[in-house]
């Protein structure tokens, strides 16, 4: 298989995460080895027992639900208390205030990614993704024909945005720069100086921020989250976040496409009906659920995430051919570089990670599907026994593999 | 404001029913009457409380949520349980079995139709699509950049589907035929005889069937509801449903786009990924809810609607300027023919509608949103008295602009 850069392959096709799990999936030899398929690709913790919501959640949609109240249609943009929950939560963090027609409630994150891709779609259209980066915003591009141009992420600055990158790749048909932060894949928590860096440039070059904020709040490391909306009134900002994943509720579709733009720099879209599939139970429990943050279940689940980066961070020492460069300090991913020099005979990423799912029966992505040939994309919100099990079976798949000169 | 057939207006744009009612709720003059508004605008009984869901579906939407074992993400094409519980409901009224492999998951029928647009989006299509008919199907082609044709329906017909229109309008690039049955927004259901022609002409002229039944089995007159599946031979069909309706829970957007194509005669879509989302915890309660057929419930359903029908058909026999062709068998819809030789300053349907919301607090939508200028849309899914209120209202409207002739 040929994939090139950005998780598009040389017929012109996207691979996603999902479609390239699928097939390491089937390259497990369930006849060779008896051992348990683990898999550390897909960024769903509901996977492991040990991650799972707040009841005050699960309450609040069983309460909405059984009121019978709300089995009708939403409105387009979502029922008026849901978007006014999250326009209050969303302002607790921000120097002004969003008001409730900032906020368009949508199906999970991922169609507030393609709502906005659909915004910005005009001929002629580029934007900037960064890589690595999360190829449903690629796919989502190719689909509104809005041509993709990638900016680095620098692995020895702790995944900071190249700004001379971005710099060199902007023009006036640049319709938006995406910043994932906390950072899927690598794990990366951003500075207040680095976003209010970014802000400028992208002002500089007269393009909106995509703030992809999916991972909100969930920081582990030293650096505190601060939300791109800060810089709301140096540079329009599209701010997508979801319940997902600080709620660990990805099956529940509830995101949010908002504008927090104090200066109303750019017009508010207009367009949004064939778009929005609110979900009005789960929207009508919103309020309940934001207004109550369960501060011990959000403990747990960092306590649960830092746990899980020690013992990956540390397993990785072990492993000579696979290195991690920066130490995640929020999100549930994490990039390693991959030494080919080290091993035998595997040719790639995409080489090594589907002779592990066959030899190993353990499933990682390679770097390729999310940009970034001869590295690895790890999830590390997995129940920590997997977890130490999984990186055991790295190692010994890598001392069969290893170049006979580090053998002996 | 300007609109020509099919709810596009003639600077290209699309009005969709929520864009109407939303201008004519805009149009209620508050200070002039004190009316209560009464809308029998948009197709959601759940805002009467006569119409209300059954406990067996809120439960066991209940159970799996409080379960916690549906929070993660589902695969794009919805839980396997899922799928074979739609599969084997759906099979009851077929004589052929469809499998899990045949069924998709969608976020309501809405999405359903998009799904089907994409995959049937190529350079030069056509589709051919009833008039009136439901303006999403409009809207979703216009994103797939496919041509729209519109064939009539015929109200002195019982609103069967004129055939020697669709003979002359389909060509090579015709890549399908839309028959919404039960119908909306006539309130028709098609007889056997008349969907085994419809498959065969579909047949003749190579192009597959789209069978939008979202008003599946809900039918109440003399003709039993026959799905165009049964014809799945003759025809290769793609069959599109939802809770919504039959279950009076629009708002869980729980459908499914269905290949209801025994001889395999069109491959299975396989580019799903990019719209299929998946709402895991009312897809994993779909089996508790499809097994469990609540027959009270539906009978009660279907008293309901049929004493709505009978309200509205005898109460317009008292308005000189509306008439009814053709008595509703099914769905929750009727189209009423509008007079305008016997008013004395109405120049057309949206004139009609917009005055009537002005002066009467009553919304109801002009025939043109649908495609069918001077009708008007009634949706009789409303509970007895506000129904009653509603047409005893529009008589006093019809009083006060009849002409003069028609006074004395």
């Amino acid at each position: 298989m040929e994939i090139s850069n950005g998780g598009i392959d040389n017929t012109g096709s996207i691979i996603t995460i999902k479609g390239m799990l699928s097939l390491l999936m089937q390259s497990v030899d369930d006849e060779k080895n008896e051992k348990k398929v683990i898999s550390l690709a897909m960024g769903d913790p509901t996977v492991h027992s040990c991650f799972h919501t707040t009841h005050v959640a699960t309450e609040a949609v069983a309460e909405a639900l059984l009121s019978e109240k709300f089995n009708g249609y939403a409105p387009t943009a979502g029922l008026p208390l849901t978007r006014r929950a999250i326009a209050e939560y969303l302002s607790r963090d921000l120097p002004y205030k969003l008001t409730p027609n900032d906020v368009f409630v949508t199906s999970g994150c991922t169609q507030a990614i393609d709502v906005a891709m659909a915004l910005l779609s005009r001929p002629g259209a580029n934007i900037l993704l960064p890589r690595p980066g999360f190829p449903i915003y690629e796919l989502s591009a190719a689909f509104r024909h809005i041509e993709v141009r990638h900016f680095d992420l620098l692995p020895d600055k702790g995944w900071e945005v190249d700004l001379d990158d971005i710099e060199s790749l902007a023009d006036q048909n640049t319709v938006a720069l995406v910043i994932i932060n906390p950072g899927n894949p690598c794990g990366n928590v951003y500075s207040y100086q680095h976003l209010q860096k970014l802000a400028e440039t992208a002002n500089k070059l007269k393009t909106l921020v995509i703030a992809d904020e999916v991972y909100g709040h969930l920081v582990f490391g030293d650096k505190p989250f601060v939300p791109m909306g800060v810089f709301g009134s140096t540079v329009p900002i599209l701010t997508l976040g979801s319940l997902s994943k600080r709620w660990i509720v990805p099956g529940w579709r509830l995101g949010w496409f908002v504008t927090t733009d104090p200066c109303g720099m750019f017009r508010k879209p207009k367009v949004l009906s064939p778009f929005s599939v609110s979900f009005r139970r789960t929207c009508a429990a919103v309020p309940s659920i934001l207004q109550q943050p369960d501060e011990v279940f959000f403990k747990k689940t960092l306590n649960l995430l830092k746990q899980s980066v020690d013992i990956c961070y540390n397993k990785i020492k072990e492993i000579p051919c696979i290195s991690c460069p920066h130490k995640p300090e929020g999100s549930m991913a994490v990039m390693l570089k991959l030494n080919l020099s080290l091993l035998d005979d595997i040719s790639d990423d995409i080489d090594f990670c589907f002779k592990l799912a066959k030899e190993e029966s353990v499933i990682i992505l390679p770097g390729t599907a999310v940009g970034l040939k001869n590295w690895l994309r790890v999830t590390f919100a997995v129940d920590p026994y997997s977890l130490e099990e999984c990186l055991d079976r790295i190692k010994s798949f890598y001392q069969r593999h290893a170049k006979q000169l580090q053998r002996y």
